[in-house]
């Protein structure tokens, strides 16, 4: 398996070669899309603007619900904001749900050349991991922030390299994710895995957690913390609009 | 001191409250830089083109020496390339350089609005960190290889943060310090500082290091992995064309 990495998501960053794409913004998209599917929700549809998330809303008819965040608050009108700790079963079960964030939804469009593509954060390493077992080349793209690296989702791209590395033989394909894997491993101070208390505080240091805890959504960092609490990778099944769904884990046969 | 980093040498890397920068091209350009300087080279005088090169040579008068590469080689009809091994004093001492490459150049240029300008690698650290102290706010630019990131840069302006860390108060601005220092952590292994050999180690698994292999120029790597053999750090001294010349580490006083 060839593994590269984007620190930031370049618009050139998926080349033709790449089998799977992951998208990482731990804090807080990718995290909320995990736990949106894990609720049940049935498809997330993903977009860039407040305005085509209110078309595509209307598109999917009154019991669709509008989700995301602008400076970290829920938009003005929508139903959720970007907090996972919204997304209640009861609430998201059975619903379409269009989700427009400032730099999560930027990044699924910088993969869209992606033959696959998978929406991963520390809730959801094993699940993801497990979605890209066999894969020829896999590319993380890492979100960042207003065009700055975040350190969350680079530790979050080295716990993925690190895992993929222990499945078996892995291509590093430039330096990206060695990068990501010596900021995890610094991160880990010596523990073969995070535990998730250690890195909701290591979270607590970045540019994104900073942000959160400035804006009262302190919480929001010990649950997206919380790795491999959900057994669930969203994987895109739409390309335009990039629409996301459960996927199964286990690979399906292609042919027949 | 605030202290920011940049992985790459974006154009508008360098905002205007930055009192000091440090371009950081780790194989080779500022490590040829620090050996040049340390052998007695009068200034270097770095510039983007193999013309723009042979004009200023020709205005600095027989003496000048033509220095510089292209995809890792000499550039034909040069008189030196960017091997640190080539920089002998008998050869530099008294003499104007006049230094093209690829990547160290460009970072060079990405730089030019800071106010001081150093060249730093891991050869003078020390000297580096001793010109920086008493800075309001530095900012480490690592070259980084045809516009990735590369490993060998990221190391090295990590292993800066930590020890200007050790100066005194530091504010990290944005995560990229918080990453550096991460990646130079996990190089160290635990290690305190590192000892040449094991970066020489390091450098041979970074993009840098294995096209200098592939070219030829292995020995490069235990070279420019000599921490602190070099006691001198290059300082700008003139913005267009960029030059550098050898500062004395004490802060000149201002003012009177």
């Amino acid at each position: 398996m060839r593994v590269s990495v984007s620190l930031l998501p370049e618009p050139e960053a998926v080349s033709a070669d790449i089998e799977v794409a992951v998208v990482i913004d731990v804090l807080r998209a990718t995290s909320v899309m995990a736990v949106a599917i894990a609720a049940g929700a049935r498809r997330i549809v993903t977009c860039r603007t407040v305005g085509e998330a209110r078309q595509l809303a209307a598109f999917h008819g009154p019991d669709a619900r509008l989700c995301g965040e602008r400076g970290c608050r829920r938009v003005d009108g929508f139903h959720f904001g970007n907090s996972p700790r919204e997304y209640a079963a009861e609430l998201v079960s059975g619903r379409t749900l269009v989700l427009t964030t400032t730099n999560g939804t930027r990044a699924v469009q910088a993969a869209r050349n992606a033959p696959s593509l998978l929406a991963s954060s520390f809730l959801n390493l094993n699940a993801t991991v497990s979605r890209l077992a066999g894969a020829e080349h896999v590319h993380l793209l890492c979100a960042g922030t207003d065009g700055r690296i975040t350190a969350e989702d680079v530790l979050a791209a080295g716990a993925l390299v690190e895992r993929l590395t222990r499945l078996g033989p892995v291509e590093l394909v430039d330096d990206e994710p060695r990068i990501a894997l010596g900021v995890y491993r610094a991160a880990l101070g010596g523990a073969r895995a995070p535990d998730s208390s250690r890195l909701a505080e290591r979270l607590r240091d970045t540019r994104g957690g900073r942000n959160l805890i400035r804006e009262g959504y302190a919480a929001d960092l010990d649950f997206c913390a919380r790795v491999n609490s959900i057994d669930v990778v969203p994987e895109r099944t739409t390309v335009s609009p990039a629409t996301f769904e459960a996927r199964s884990v286990s690979k399906p046969a292609s042919g027949d």
